[in-house]
C-alpha cells in the first residue's frame, strides 16, 4: 500500500522512515513537511497538493506535534484516506472524538497509535498480570528533555503536554497491562515559571498505582514500572517496556520493534476495515491537568 | 420511591429538598451530612449506617463537592442503590467511566445530572437550531463568586474547577443545543496567584463558538448565549437558559424548573432501567485545563 508521511522531524527520521523501508506492506510514496525531506521520495510543502497529485496514496501517517494535527487528519479523511496518528492523537479529547466520528462516517480506518504499547515486553507483562489483583504498582519515567527534545519549544507551549509527552507513553503501557482500570486520585504537577506545561509530575491512582514523571533526569535514563500482585508475584517492565521480568525471571519478548509493529497493525486495520482509537492514556493526562495541584518550578532554559 | 440525600449544603437546601417535597414520585427518607439536616427527616453522619438501616431507600442523590463524590457513589452502587450525581459528575473523567461500568455491571441507574440542561428555554433553543449550521455562537457566563459561593474554599482547591464550576453549566447547555459537536481550539485561563483553579477563562471552539467565563462580575449577573445561523436566524438564551428568544420573538418554555425536571427524569430512568451519563461538558473543561494558556491573576480573598 502506498503511504505518505506528514511532518518529517526527528521522530519521522528516527522511526517512521526506517520502519516503512523495512516493511513489505508499505511503500513510502510522498512526504509533506515545511523543512524535512526523505531521499528519493517526492516531497511536498502542502498537504492539499500532495493529496491532489497522489490519488493512489491510500494511507497518511501524521507525525506532526499534537496542536496542528487535527486539521491535517480531517483533510486526509475528507480526501478519503486512512489516517494513522502519532501519540498523543490530538491536543484535546473532543477533537479526537470528532475525527473518530468522521472516520466512521466515511468508512475509513483511524489508528491512534501508542508506540510504547508495542514495546517488546508489554504483552508478556499483560499476560503475567491477567486475572490477578494488583496490590501496588509504581512507574518511574525519568528522562532528560534536553537530550530527547533539544530546542523543541513546542513541548512547553499549551497543548505540548510537557513531561506528559513521555509520561503518556508510560500511561499507554499501564492502561494496556493492568487487569482492571484505575483512575487518578491526586496529582502534583510542577511547571517552570517561564513555561506553560509541566516538567515533573507525581500521580496517585486508585488501586495502589503511583507514578513519577521527571524531565530533568541526568545520567542513566529510567523508563520502568513494577507491579506487585496480591498473589505475591512481581512483574517488572524495564527499558520503556522492552524487557519483562516476572519474579526475577526474564520473559521471552516480541520480535518486532515498536514502530514496525505499529505499521504492521495499521496494515491489518486497513485490510479489516477497522479503527483503533483508545483514549484511556490521554484521559489520565487530562485528568492530571484538571485535578493536579500546581507547583511553580524554577525557570527552564535549553 | 424512597430517596436519600447526601451532602446537605447550600445546593441541597435551595434546590434538592424543595424539588423532592413538591414531587409525587419521591419521598425523602434520609439524609447524610457532616453538619446539615432536614426537618423531620432522619439524619445520619455516616453513609454506611444510613445504607444498612434503610434497605428500602432505592435511590441516593449525591450533592457533595466533586472530589469526595466517587467513594460515596461507589458505596451506594455496591449496596444496590441507584445513584444521581450533582454536576460535575466527578473530579476526573476516568472515575466516572469507572462508576458507569459498575452501574452497568450491577444493573443500576446512574444519572450524571446537568441541571442547566433542564433550564426552561433549552429545548426551545435546541428546536430552533436543529438542522441549522452555526455561523457564530458566543457565551457570556459572568457571575460573582463571592455572592454564589461565599467562603467555599473548595472551589479554588484542585478538583474544585474554579470558574468552570459555573462554566460547565454553560457547556452543558451548549452541548445540548448545538446541531453538531465542536471542540476546543484555544483557551486562556486566569488563576489567582494564591489559588489553584481559574477565576476567569476565555475559550475558542471550532465552528465559530466562543465563551467568556468570569467569576468576578459585580452588578448584573450574566448567563447568556447567542447563536447566529447561516440562514440568518438569531437564537438568544437568557437567564441561564430559562428564556429563549428567536429572531426577537420570545419562545414558549418548559413549565418545570431545573431540579424538579432532574428528579422527574431520574424517576423515568429508574422505571426504564436506564442510565444517563453524558460527559461532553466535562470533556470540554478537561480540554481547557489541558490546552489552556495559563495566566496568573491577582490574589483572590473572600
Amino acid at each position: 500500500m502506498k503511504i505518505a508521511l506528514v511532518g518529517i522531524g526527528k521522530i519521522a527520521v528516527d522511526q517512521h522512515v526506517p520502519s516503512l523501508a523495512a516493511s513489505d506492506d508499505w511503500e513510502l510514496a510522498a512526504t509533506v513537511s515545511r523543512a524535512g525531506t526523505v531521499d528519493g521520495v517526492p516531497s511536498y510543502k502542502d498537504l492539499d497538493t500532495m493529496l491532489a497529485e497522489n490519488a493512489d496514496v491510500e494511507v497518511v501517517s501524521l507525525c506532526l506535534p499534537p496542536v496542528p494535527r487535527y486539521d491535517y487528519a480531517k483533510a486526509c479523511l475528507e480526501a478519503g484516506r486512512h489516517v494513522m496518528l502519532e501519540k498523543p492523537p490530538g491536543a484535546t479529547l473532543a477533537e479526537v472524538y470528532d475525527l473518530q466520528a468522521l472516520a466512521a462516517d466515511k468508512g475509513l480506518t483511524l489508528f491512534a497509535t501508542w508506540h510504547s504499547r508495542m514495546a517488546k515486553g508489554v504483552q508478556a507483562a499483560k499476560a503475567a498480570l491477567a486475572g490477578k489483583t494488583i496490590e501496588t504498582a509504581h512507574i518511574d519515567w525519568k528522562e532528560n528533555v534536553r537530550q530527547w527534545h533539544p530546542g523543541q519549544d513546542w513541548v512547553f507551549e499549551p497543548g505540548g503536554m510537557g513531561v506528559f509527552d513521555p509520561g503518556i507513553n508510560a500511561l499507554s503501557i499501564l492502561t494496556e497491562v493492568l487487569p482492571a482500570p484505575v483512575f487518578l486520585r491526586e496529582a502534583v504537577v510542577y511547571t517552570p515559571e517561564n513555561r506553560q506545561t509541566p516538567i515533573k509530575a507525581n500521580l496517585t491512582f486508585s488501586g495502589g498505582v503511583t507514578a513519577e514523571f521527571d524531565w530533568l533526569k541526568e545520567g542513566t535514563q529510567m523508563w520502568e514500572m513494577t507491579f506487585r500482585t496480591t498473589d505475591g508475584d512481581t512483574v517488572h517492565l524495564l527499558e520503556g517496556g522492552n524487557e519483562c521480568v516476572v519474579n526475577d525471571q526474564q520473559m521471552p519478548v516480541a520480535e518486532l520493534g515498536e514502530y514496525p509493529a505499529l505499521y504492521a497493525r495499521m496494515a491489518e486495520l486497513v485490510k479489516a476495515g477497522e479503527s483503533d482509537v483508545d483514549l484511556a492514556p490521554m484521559v489520565h493526562v487530562s485528568d492530571a491537568m484538571t485535578l493536579g495541584r500546581r507547583v511553580t518550578a524554577p525557570a527552564f532554559e535549553w
